[in-house]
């Protein structure tokens, strides 16, 4: 057998470190490409200038661009056979990811807990991106719901790791150089610092994007993510092409702009849940609520934890979870990150 | 509120210049999308070997790129409440644009003139593009009807701005060391030049694009022009998107191609209509008028005054207005400019 | 008459060489496009640090890209006309393109043969391309028939020339430096090296895309080839567009990665059929047939020879002819090349 089956529930080890295959060169092609697919307007991204201005050599790679490449090259080895993904955490970024930079990844095994039911099991890794000298440039927790082929295989000793449920302002890494202090905010876009923004206020992002099914293929085949069911119409039952979770994230930061344009650098994924599938014709909406705010060692920089809730159409404002506690139906992700922002 | 609500027609001062946000950086990723998007085929904008052969440094970023990049930083600020886009004068392209170089708008409010319902008024601005060196790479002056909030806000005194009907040669703004003495017309694609094109000529383009909301809707997102009423289905009551008129621009002019295939650089616009709307699902065609023909300084290279027509399906050739002097139903752009081609 | 009518039958002279129009720069801008509209994952065509474990100096170009720019500038001149494109034979990859390159084609007409009702004939050209250094990069012979506009135009002296069924070892161009040795099977995604195949045996490659009108338009407007009938609905009687078969090449060589991600560079190609059109809605998936093995003079690197079928939704499995000896209605593509893989 020469094609990739993946890997079940019992072919994972506790400890083990799988190298992801396919490295990936990026270039201004990547960065225009995000640009074209997503309305991302942040100008630390999308101007060399700007970020120069803000004490960086260049502009970097977007931070969702360089998770999507990152978490792309994990799909063919822990996600092939998944039935959920279920979470994320502890993801920060690390070093911002130039043009010119080649990204790959390894994911850790942190945990396995095979299910009560015997047929599947919860699978734990920690991935890190890695750039052509070796340095991480990420890393994330996620874990993952995976068949079991052989329903007679032995479950493993039952490992959970401890999580956090959020990462404080201590563990956030702020990018070398990074300086607020000339922070430009008529080129940013807004006038809004982080002293403006309190703790519990919440954000109608306003703007919206109705989705195709050309544009969620072209972005997913971007990070070299490759699952059957973003791409074969023939492979569900409904016909239907069901959206990578990163677009709809990528789609919502990006949407999150109009009210938090000087949200400029994500340097902290707290977790994330894809709340309910999105597919092609679904019209994407956000708002965000200010979770925390922290300050930061680096000159004129502060951090907001936010959550970003994308829905689709038809969602009430701020509406999240019913009153089984369950999420409502028109809403699509409720991410929960750390952003620098200047004071 | 910490969305832009956009601005009113109280909220413009004559005289007052606006800085618009979001400067981009521009690289090969724009160029090859450009290539993508439209089926360009001018050859000083698809080779650096032949734009070199031509006194160039280097291939430049086509102009209506550069065009829709500093276009797309105005609407935030100029159209988000527009009524009506109602004109177009006196646009020129000042300096070439290459990969790497960083583009921001800014506009001056050169017009005001509320209309007699008081429920709105035309607002005239003159807006610059400028690189990372302040360099002003384009300007054109546009006007556009905009709702006023406050129906109580006083009218500003009416100024209408002088405005030229057509730049003539003398305007025109000749890219330095451009040289058309050692043009190969074999790899540009047609052996016509200058002076084989006579005032009044017309010609049919004969190729046609149908339209896609895919692609309409990653070009507009590149130029991070983010009206809504171009991405968001539920905006308008009947579901549609509205295609970004610049789109329809940019298919027209590369569709120009076959006939005009030496009309290599745009050099102004004397102005342009958005005659009817455009939807996914027409299919563009166009033709053009030689309105005027004009020497320059520059070894070689003459000028044509063109006017480009973009039709959808079933439009009969050549047909622009109806009796009533009202553009016909199919008819898409009217647009009024001066190319550079070999003498 | 300014467009261009394109040449019949007629036109063509045994001997001729047409240059031709719009020569290309590449940059990484494109490679993000193909990665973006393919998914294409060999590695060495996806990270500058693996081509340079591998002796290159940097990550080329896809080959197939190279092919399409090359085979796109033909069209206006060999197949405007066309009712058929017949076949390939005896294409070549003499040298990597890399992004900065500048390329541009042209075709010495090899063969001339009037069909018997005397209103069409077969046009043989051998096509290359080449690069700012006039180095050629690649070459290929490819037949169309070609439609006669003056019936009554003498039918010239019927030439067809000998051609080989397929390339051997002896003819396969090896990029200089590439040295297999040191190759990293881990990052490669498979751990399948040439002695792994035998000859006879055939790979289900198991993914699908489902195409898109908005897909197949980008990509093919990105080779500049603007034949009217992958891009204009109006067209064609049926309504549809009829995809560019070099997409349905790129998107099958993409989807063989799974089982053949070691087969990175292609050096030739053998021959080709379209057995049937592509349309938008069809589900492409793809097997692939060892057909021959050889060795090559560089270091770790062997050869195999490939028959690569693309086919849709339905299709029986490695199904490829009815017992009239005609391509199945469901198959696609029938391709023969070379690849380089380690040994």
């Amino acid at each position: 057998m020469k094609t990739n089956p993946g890997r079940f529930f019992e072919d994972y080890r506790l400890g083990e470190t799988i190298r992801h295959a396919v490295p990936r060169t990026v270039s201004g092609g990547e960065r225009a490409l995000y640009h074209a697919l997503y309305p991302a307007r942040h100008a630390l991204y999308s101007s060399d200038a700007f970020a120069q201005g803000c004490g960086l050599p260049a502009s970097p790679l977007e931070d969702l661009a360089a998770f999507h490449v990152v978490f792309g090259k994990t799909v063919p080895d822990i996600s092939l056979n998944a039935v959920a993904n279920l979470g994320y955490a502890e993801g920060r970024w690390l070093l911002p990811v130039y043009p010119g930079d080649t990204l790959r990844s390894e994911s850790t095994v942190i945990g396995l807990k095979e299910n009560s039911n015997g047929k599947s099991g919860v699978v734990y890794v920690r991935t890190r991106g890695l750039n052509q000298r070796d340095d991480v440039v990420m890393d994330y927790v996620r874990w993952v719901m995976v068949r079991k082929n052989k329903l007679d295989a032995p479950a493993p000793e039952a490992v959970v790791p401890a999580l956090k449920p959020a990462l404080g302002a201590e563990d956030l890494v702020i990018p070398a150089g990074l300086d607020f202090t000339g922070y430009d905010f008529a080129l940013a876009g807004e006038p809004h610092r982080w002293a403006d923004y309190a703790v519990g206020e919440k954000i109608d992002h306003v703007d919206g994007v109705t989705i195709e099914d050309a544009e969620h293929m072209i972005a997913t085949r971007l990070w070299q993510n490759t699952a059957k069911v973003h791409f074969d119409a023939t492979f569900r039952e409904d016909g239907k092409r069901l959206i990578y979770g990163g677009h709809v994230i990528s789609m919502a930061r990006a949407l999150s702009f109009n009210g938090l344009a000087n949200a400029q650098m994500i340097v902290a994924l707290n977790g994330g849940a894809h709340a309910n599938p999105c597919f092609a014709g679904d019209t994407v909406k956000c708002w965000s609520e200010v979770l925390d705010r922290a300050e930061t060692p680096a000159p004129g920089v502060g951090a907001l934890r936010l959550r970003l809730v994308a829905v689709k159409q038809g969602a009430k404002p701020f509406a999240l979870k019913g009153e089984d506690g369950k999420y409502l139906p028109d809403v699509l992700l409720d991410l929960d990150y750390w952003a620098l922002i200047p004071k």
